[in-house]
């Protein structure tokens, strides 16, 4: 049997995919669904899929699966799906898709921490206003996941000279930085002032945005008030909580790239919240130009009997 | 003769540096410039000035003047003056300083690379669409002006996976970085993306930011037209030229913290230019809490004949 490629994408356009893959696994069939539906590829001979939000029905009508991959750093869209596979997942691990996080993390870390909105509406006021500016060393970050993404956040942050901080579930340290475990969550929030998250979303990580949380990061700190950058997933936040922290100065400013709901809904109030930067999801963008050749490889080393890198660990979720 | 030191500033308020000098430097006098005005203090006993554009008045009043300080990075509000008195002048070089430019510098660079203005026009207009986003290897960022303060920005935009290169007028190298040369202005230009300057104002830059600059940048690179960040001084610049420059597409788009007139009047055209963020003159703030011992340490040098320390040559202007 051909061990066939399906791109099983939501939203996006699987063609650059299909064809930097066909790139890098030459002599391999690339199948996309529009090609399975026409009855022009086999679905006995998709071995491999790799996946954005695929659809579980297509998912379970390949017989002869051996793996999943996702397109994405997150994998919640392929382990919330009902009758998953019993496939091994693996996740995106990629210098590409790091160093784009890292850059939107550290921009909108600095925006806060320069008081750019509030620069930005003096100049739309056309006054010369200077506020009083902190050095880094005054301001702790702290990141709420702190895994490949945002150790490599971290570390420039640290650079830069914050006082960066993580949590992470497990509390396993990491050279460099003070880690925050579990039981510690309120001692990290304590410490922060500028929050970055970067949680897989999971049963255990919905909705963990919440006002409580907001009220419990360090509200005496240099800055006036803690402000959210969350780059992880929409499921993560509780928007209306965010929205109402905005309003009344439980949070003093917001970057969010994902949403409850995406696209956001053109009627949803926080396109006008006070101090919120929206972005439509493109903190880390899946680039197939520097993606394919990592996926191509992996698929290789499975076959050569060396087992699959960067596999999900299906019980706990990430 | 007691060597006295007189806080000589224009538009600061001189307590804060007073208070903190006289930590840095006890049993010694240290005067105000209404002190002096009083009758409070003797003008003979002065041996040294911390200025930030001081009255050149002041400075020739002073008979027994040893050295003048600068209270920022920049020395054209000192050397610019008629009757300078025949004095050392020293800059200050402090790590505080550098790190808050470095700071503004990658703040604003992420912001031009990222496509901030575009993104927040979205959101004005409740709109969620995502921009092409070329990965920072693929982004030249031309540093004009490559001395302590460039070179700090520059490791962490490298570190970020930005191409950066510099310019320098002596073209002395930099390790892990290309530099360009008084005579390779023109290469430099063509390879650059975002145009970062932080050069000194002398005769020699006055005005070197036009629009026959901005016309040899980089114009096929992959965000679609160069930008700039001033964050040297506004006389290295030409308002006009940036202005219709914004508007034609010359360049994509601009960020100043420096400005012909400072304060930027409120008449300006400039408040309301596309694409362009406003700040005033907040880069690289001294603070005197950082910078008061530096200049302490260097006056005990001096006075224990080991000489100051980063000393303006005053041939060069820098």
């Amino acid at each position: 049997m051909p061990k066939d490629l399906l791109i099983a994408v939501t939203g996006w356009d699987p063609c650059p995919w299909a064809l930097r893959l066909a790139d890098a696994l030459p002599g391999r069939a690339i199948v996309t669904e529009p090609m399975l539906d026409a009855g022009e590829a086999d679905p006995r001979a998709i071995a491999y899929v790799l996946a954005w939000k695929p659809d579980p029905k297509r998912l379970a009508s390949l017989p002869n699966l051996e793996a999943i991959f996702s397109l994405g750093a997150g994998v919640d869209h392929i382990l919330a799906l009902d009758d998953l596979p019993d496939v091994p997942v693996a996740r995106i691990v990629s210098p590409d898709l790091t160093a784009r996080m890292t850059e939107y993390v550290v921009w909108q870390t600095l925006h806060h921490h320069r008081r750019g909105f509030a620069y930005a509406a003096s100049q739309g006021r056309r006054e010369w206003r200077e506020r009083r500016q902190p050095a880094a060393g005054e301001v702790s970050v702290g990141m709420l996941g702190f895994g490949t993404l945002g150790q490599d956040a971290g570390d420039v942050l640290k650079r830069l000279g914050f006082d960066v901080v993580g949590w992470r579930r497990s509390g396993e340290p990491v050279e460099g930085f003070e880690v925050f475990g579990a039981d510690r969550l309120d001692a990290f929030l304590g410490r922060t002032d500028i929050l970055v998250c970067l949680l897989p979303l999971t049963p255990d990580t919905r909705g963990v945005l919440d006002r409580s949380l907001f009220e419990r990061l360090r509200r005496d700190g240099p800055l006036g008030g803690p402000s959210l950058v969350n780059a992880g997933r929409g499921g993560l936040q509780v928007e209306a909580d965010i929205l109402s922290c905005l309003e009344d100065g439980t949070l003093k400013g917001a970057s969010l790239d994902v949403f409850e709901e995406e696209p956001l809904p053109a009627d949803s109030p926080l396109w006008e919240a006070p101090n919120l930067f929206v972005t439509p999801h493109c903190a880390a963008v899946s680039d197939p130009r520097a993606l394919a050749g990592l996926i191509a490889s992996n698929i290789e080393a499975h076959e050569r009997g060396e087992g699959l890198r960067d596999l999900v660990d299906l019980g706990r979720g990430y």
